[in-house]
Parts: structure tokens; C-alpha cells; sequence
């Protein structure tokens, strides 16, 4: 048989009915096959009874090439009726990203892509607006102007989706790009676009979040990451606060909710990138 | 003049309109009649242009006694239209506590009563159910159990208030109450009770809290403490949230909750008697 | 051959060099014997290519007798020279608490044992004063006072460990317990005595923790739960921090702090009781 | 009188020996000629009965003109021996950047300034290596590279300042750059250079902070940024943490300690342009 190749590794998720044997089952058809275990993770969801799972392998010393472990795996997956995907170390992910006016996440992904955190690569910025034209060139990725005038919605996000696929992205960032994508878009990828809204999700949804929690006197705000769906600001991914108090005005909301959107838009990408977001119904599984 | 007696502070809370010399005309009466003062916090509201103070001063070297400040301080309120109230620190707040069968923010308030952080006289616990009447009397607390049955509720809730007056309360703390207080008990204690929620209001308002945050998969739960108003869970005062994820079960939720409760309650308590929350509308300040 | 008995759980941990099929090996076993797998957790420590895994399973369903699980797990831990152990369900672990005269640490575990947070049983509380006596018995634990004077160290210590021993303790919790145990105290437990202290390690060893921190001015301040070794204050499992500033005095440290140190200790004692911590040298792997 | 002209703020900070009628004498001032005072804040450090003050108050409306209100507050501060100073609102501070190779911070302070988040002046950007002049020109701030060879510190040292003051710079902002200053360089700028230390002071001082870290095994780790002094990494101003756990690599906790590092120095520079820091001795007080 001839032996995989590369030094690289696979990443195995799988989500299923729980069952007895299922970690078996795998750690035995990759042990059984030479693979090393590099990291194994699990859960069980206990109201629903479901599994979850996500193992990463080395391809150096399998017995079987990497185009043959698909095939292989699906035997098991059959036995447990798994959803299951398998994504190889040697496939880069591609990021499309689409901003309106705001650049403070722009500039943190550009930065953590230019340092090496973000291990993607990123052929497009796609806003509805010129002024981030600067940012993007600095950085030295290709930008292009799409703007969305009222009645034209339609054509021009054909034309963002033609962009975006013609740059064979898997996945579109929404990095405070404000305006609602049309269900249309959304099915062009289905649990592939991720956005950062400025507010502790379910509790402020909308544009005006901000001002809403300053109105509510809130002590702490919010902001959350999540998968873009037909419902507004449904999904999340991550959550995460910063302290305020009395003394902030909704400029000091906004400006200490910029530093919160970054972290927490820069983490959903990361756990998506690294594959270790399993989508649940209307939750996530997000693995370490 | 008889000079001011003791050695103990008077606390100073002021709400009025913003406008030119308030600290100056406050400070200067308080540095006229020979009083050092000890803190003093202040916060200007921009979107309403609302001010508000807090100072803390010596009462001794005053020039004038106790009993005359207040007379002499209406007259600078009165050039303001101050809403405004002083405290003395020879006065011990006295904290009404009421709870039905969760112990774990009684046992928390009760422990930081004993170790001297809650500098409050705490005469009597009221309770809804018995259970709780041992970890009472381990503390040495009069309790009270006044069950609250279909049709009785006007009757429990007059009994309740007939105790809490007779034992001169002036702050009523629900600690895991959970019987909704009707209009009538409110105004006997008007922005003198406080709540604890175990959510992050506004998100999660309502008994189910804990359910509801892991339905919509969020990754931070939170708490929340206010003064109760007519509106089911208004009027937060402090609000803190502790991380959770995918792994924890509502089981986990409600014990990880319940650590954030007890806090929360706790700093809310404490910067009541300490005086230091300021009333405005629907928000609060509370100087730290 | 006898089928396990019980609805319980085994929980297996093991630490040994990295190497090729360990977790195959590990879950074919118990599949093998009709375990049904409820949690897994690996972890690959890169730096000393060492690795560690915690499995829980069930009991029912297996088809050898739990007597019958240890034997036949040796000789795969064999293959693998692992360091392992396994604890089962149907043993509820048994805590010491040794204390001093500072209460907030101990009535927090006792109020998370009652509430049933700590699945433990709790015999003996042993204190070198008599102050605590009063707590114990509100919770119905027996007390035992044994001073500790000078030149009397050894008998006092001596006797600590006959009451703790013959209350079958498998565990001490030292819940700010003031006094350093010697070596030989240290070998009747060993990597069985967890300690509170006062201050982010390895920041701010020994018992003036607050005083430094207050002296250098530091912004945070923290509290560390760890495996009590001959080395003071080393072998941190847990660690947190709170945000103090300026206007906190040495006294509103202490005040932070303990409600710091009560959640930090009372973490650490729910992961070791739970057997979700394995010793690495110097370090601890902490299972969530 | 000649009116004060313009309508800015002047900022006024005091430091002192604590005293009767401090607050008093100040506002009193400040009412008695005309000024609106904006925000004022307090503080009395009872360890060592010192007094800080800081006093934001409106030129417009006062009835002496700018350049004299320093001569009369002259007056007032004598009675009390006071250390104080003023600053004004169309006084933009002048930062000068120093950076290595690192650009993490470097990239978050340009992205701050270009948002209007950091209210500054930045006429130049030193480093000792050549990598970081494409970041500078993206963001359009000259660049001069001052490489520090053995044996030329002490030229290369007079060329950065001479290029700072040229460049009228009133702090130094070292984000990330890896040279120790000399007593003569930090002569220049005394308590206005601020460093970003990766590590939690004073736990892990030096280069090798986050393998220490590491190796220790600690749950947290932190990065704290202060004013530079003769001793190495001493002077906190902020401190921050971030949890990490044992799944954590070196390079996990350089990743995470750059989140950390860019949001403690960018909050250390925003108060010390705020004028919000008064230090006193080794440690410092920031108004928020």
C-alpha cells in the first residue's frame, strides 16, 4: 500500500449520536493504520445525547495514502451515522474579507495575519466604501470597491460572490461590514461567514447596541462573534466583556467595545481556521 | 458655637443639575466650618447634564454640631436644586435579609457579617420556607418563616413589613427570595431593596435564567444585582459575568452562577451601606 | 466471567513518555470489555514529549469484574511505561481540613460540601486554635483543637496525622492553616495537602503576600492554590488575580483577596477530588 | 483682567502632604475666578498621609487670562507644599516611539492614533533595525533606523535623543524595543519614558519572561507596563493578566501575551496623555 506522504496532519471532526465504542472505533482506525495522535478532544451532550469529536493525526508513517483515508473513514462513520469532515494541514484556508468604514478589526487581522497568528491567506478585502483602500494596500492585499446603493443590493453582491469564489475563499470574515447579507449570499456560504457584533448577544442586537446598554445602565458590555444565519445576530461563537462603569459615555463604550470586537473576532477566525468549531443546531462545540 | 461631637464622618450624596461652583460652594462650606474632608468622588453625566457628588468628612473640628449641618447645608442645596442626603457613621445601617430554600448568598452574606467586611447590625432573617432556619441560628440571626400561600399573599407580605419595621431595617436584601413583591411592599422600602438575578439582565430576565443562557449556547453567564422596582428584574446595580463553555451543562451553569451571585450580591450590599450609589432614573452611579 | 457491577465510573489518568498508539491502545481495551467512554482528555506536553490522559467509563455493560479492571489494565500500562491510577465512582473521597484562626476559607468549603458542590466526606476539621470551634459545629463537623507551642511541634503534628489517618482522610486541605509542616507531616501525604496562599507565585511568597504587594504597588493581585511540597509556597495548580488599584489599602486587599483565595482554593479541591489533576515535575495538568 | 481665551481645559495635578482645606483652597480658587471645574478627583494614601489631587476646569468664562492662572495657584500650592503642575488642552502631547522588531504594539498604537483614539502627536518612530520602516510608512510617520552596535550604544544613545528633542517629543513610548537605557538617556526624559514588560512584575523580570512562565507551570500570565527607572523592569502603572492553562506552549503565551502587551501599553500611554498618572516613589496613582 503506498504510505502517505508529507510530514503534515489530518483534522478529523465528528458529530453523531452518542454511542458506545465510538472513541474506539477511531483511535483504533488510525492506530490500526500508523497514525500518530497528536490531540484528541471530546464531548457529550447530555440533553441531547450527542457526541462530539475532534482528533488530530500525523500522516508521516500511515500505512494508507491521504487520498485513500476519506474513503476508509467512511466505513466508520456509516457504523455510528456520523456528520464528519476531515481537513489536511497542507490546504491553507482562504479569507475573504468584507469591512465598511470602521478599521479597528480590519487592522488586527491584517496585523495578526502579517505576524504569523493567522495562518491563512487573504487574496481580498471587499468594502462597500473606499476610505480602508490605504489600510488594505499597506498591508498589500488587493481591495476592492463594491458600493451598495439602494435597488442595486442585488447585483453587487453577485459581484462580491463572483470576487470572493473567483479567489476560491472558504470562508468570508465580516469585519464591521454593515450591511445585511441577503439569504441569497448566505447560501453561498452556509456557515462560512463570520461576523463581530458590538454587543453582548442575545441582549443588545441591532445597530444602536451601544447606546442601548449605556441607556439600560449596564456595568459590563459585550461583544460576540458567531456564524452568520437568515435570523439577525443569531449563532454566537464567542462572547466576551470588558467592565464599564458610570463614568463611561457611549464614546467610552464605543472605544473600550473596539478592543473587545478585535480580541473576540480574531478568536472566532482563529477557532475557525483550525477547524475546531463543531455547529450544533443553534450552539457550537469550540474545542481548545 | 458648639463644636461637632465624636469622631466619626458624615457622608454627603448630591444629584442636581450640572452648573458652575457646586464643588466649590460645597467645599468651601465644609472647609468653612473646619471640616477635613476625607473622600470626595464626583461624575457629570454629559447626556443629561446631570451631576453628582459624593463627599465623606470629619466631624471633628467642626465649628458647628451635628444636629446644625443639615439646616446650614439646605441653604447651598437650595441654590442648586440638589436632590441631596447626608449619613453618619455613627449610624449602623440595619439589614433586613430575605430568602427561600437556596443558602448559598445567605451563608455569604452572613460569613462576611461575622468576619467584620459587612458593617451592618443584621436582626432578623425572613424566610418563605424552614429550611434555612439552622444556618440562622449558627449565625446567631433571629429568623422568621412566613410561608406565602395561594390567597395569603397580601397577609405574608404585611407580616413581613410589620418585622422589618419593628426591628427598624432600613435596607431589605433578597438573597435567592423568590416571591415577587407587589407594588404595596415596594413603596414601604423604596429604593432600599436590592435583588440579586442570576443573569446577565437584560439578556436572561425571569425564574429560567440558566436554561435560557444554555439554549442560546451562550459563553458567559452573568448576575446581576439592583434595587427591585415595579418592573420584574430593573434597575441593575452591579454586573459581573464568569466564562463558561460548550462543556458545562445547566447543572454547571447554576453551581458556576452561583459563586458570581454571591459577589455580586455581596459588592452591591456593601456599596449601599457604604453610601456610595447615587439614584439616577433608570441608572445608577455608584462611586467606588 | 463476572460482569462489573454498579452504575459507577472508573476514572483513569496516566502520565508517560509520548509514543504511537497510546490512546488506540487505551480505548480498545475498554471497548474491548464493553466500556461505554463517557469523557477523554489528552495532552501532549511538546516541550519533554510527555503525554497524559484522563478517561472516564462506566462500569455497567463491561464484561470483567471492577476487582478484575487493574491487572488487566497493567499490561497495557506496561507497554507504554505509564504512570497511572484509577479511582471508581462508589468511593467518595475523604477530606481533612486543617485551619488556623482566619475563617472565610473554611466556611466557604463547608457551605459548598452542604449545598453538595463537594462530593466529599468531611470528618475532621483540626485547628491549632479553639476560635473556629463554633463554625464546625454549625455545620456538624467534629472539631479537633491541638495547639501547636513550641518544642511541641513534632508530638502536635504527630497526633495530627493519627486523627487525620484514622478518619481515613486521603486528603488535606490546608484552609489558611498558618503553621509549615515538616517533612515527615509532608511524607504521610505526599502530593496529597493542598494550600491556600495569599499571593500571585511566584510573585509574592510568604506570609507578608498582601504587605508586598501593597509596597510595589502592583495593580493586581492574586491567590494560589497548590500541592504543598518541602519548598515554600511551591507547585501552583491554580492561580487567579483580582483587579485592585490605588485607592485599596493593605485592608482592602486582604478583603479582595479572600474572596479570591475561597474560589481559587475551593477549585483546586474539586479537581483534585474529582482526580482531574496529574502531577509533571513541577507542573500539574489540570483536566477541565 | 484679561479674560482666559479659548475654550480648553486646563489640568491640574497635586500631590502633597495630606492637610485640612486642601479641596477647599483649590476649588475655592478655581470658583472664585469664574472656572467651570469638569471633573475632580481625589485620593489620600493613609500609609503615608499623602494627598493627590487631579482638577480638569474650563478656561472660558474665567476672569484671569491663561498665562496667569500658574502664578496665582503658585500661591495656594506654597501654603500647602505642593507638588503640582498644569497642563492644557491645546497643548497636543508629543510622542516619540522607540521599537525593535516586534510590531505588535507599534502596529495597535498607529492603529489608535489614526482612529483618534490616542489624542497625540507622533512625529517619528526610532528603531534599531530596518524591518518596521514599512509599518511606519503605511501609516505615514517618519522612520529612522539608529542601529546600536557593540561599543557605539553611547553615539547611537545622543542621536535618538537629539532626534527626539528636535522633534519637541515629551514622552517615549518603548513599544517593544529591546535595548536598555542608559542613566543618561533616561536623564533626558525622567519619568516620561514608558516600557511594556511581557511578564507580571515583579514575578518574571527580563528577556526570558514568558519561558519562565512556563517552566514555573503558573495558570496566568501578565504584562505590565510602567515608567522606566534606573532599575531594570521596576515602576509598574498597569498591570493585566490572561488566563492560560497547561495545553499553553512557550508560543502559545507569547500569542496571548501580545493581545496583552498592546491593550496594558496602549491604557498606559492614553493616561499618561491624559495627565491621569501622579507618580509617588516607586509607586504610582492613576485617576480614571
Amino acid at each position: 500500500m503506498t504510505p502517505a506522504s508529507g510530514a503534515g496532519t489530518g483534522i478529523l471532526k465528528i458529530g453523531c449520536p452518542d454511542a458506545r465504542g465510538i472513541v474506539a472505533a477511531v483511535s483504533g482506525f488510525l492506530a490500526g493504520h500508523g497514525a500518530n495522535i497528536v490531540d484528541a478532544q471530546q464531548h457529550t451532550d447530555k440533553s441531547d445525547d450527542a457526541f462530539f469529536m475532534r482528533v488530530e493525526f500525523e500522516l508521516a508513517g500511515m500505512d494508507i495514502a491521504q487520498a485513500d483515508v476519506v474513503p476508509a473513514l467512511q466505513l466508520v462513520a456509516d457504523r455510528f451515522g456520523m456528520n464528519w469532515g476531515i481537513s489536511w494541514s497542507d490546504r491553507i484556508p482562504v479569507v475573504g474579507i468584507m469591512v465598511s468604514q470602521l478599521e479597528h478589526c480590519l487592522i488586527d487581522l491584517l496585523a495578526r495575519h502579517r505576524m504569523g497568528e493567522l495562518q491563512v491567506r487573504i487574496p481580498i478585502i471587499i468594502s462597500n466604501h473606499a476610505e480602508l483602500a490605504s489600510i488594505a494596500a499597506a498591508f498589500g492585499i488587493p481591495f476592492a470597491c463594491i458600493p451598495v446603493t439602494a435597488g442595486e443590493k442585488e447585483a453587487a453582491e453577485a459581484r462580491a460572490i463572483e470576487i470572493l469564489k473567483k479567489a476560491n475563499c472558504d470562508l468570508v470574515v465580516l469585519a464591521r461590514y454593515m450591511q445585511i447579507l441577503s439569504p441569497t449570499f448566505l447560501s453561498a456560504y452556509p456557515m462560512r461567514i463570520i461576523n463581530i457584533h458590538h454587543g453582548f448577544l442575545p441582549a443588545f442586537a441591532g445597530a444602536r447596541a451601544y447606546n442601548q446598554a449605556h441607556e439600560r445602565g449596564v456595568k459590563l458590555i459585550g461583544a460576540t462573534s458567531y456564524y452568520v444565519t437568515d435570523i439577525l445576530d443569531d449563532g454566537p461563537i464567542i462572547q466576551d466583556v470588558i467592565r464599564v462603569s458610570h463614568r463611561d459615555s457611549v464614546e467610552d463604550l464605543v472605544r473600550k467595545g473596539r478592543d473587545l470586537e478585535r480580541l473576540v473576532l480574531a478568536r472566532a477566525v482563529r477557532a475557525h481556521v483550525e477547524d475546531r468549531i463543531v455547529v450544533h443546531g443553534t450552539r457550537t462545540v469550540v474545542f481548545e
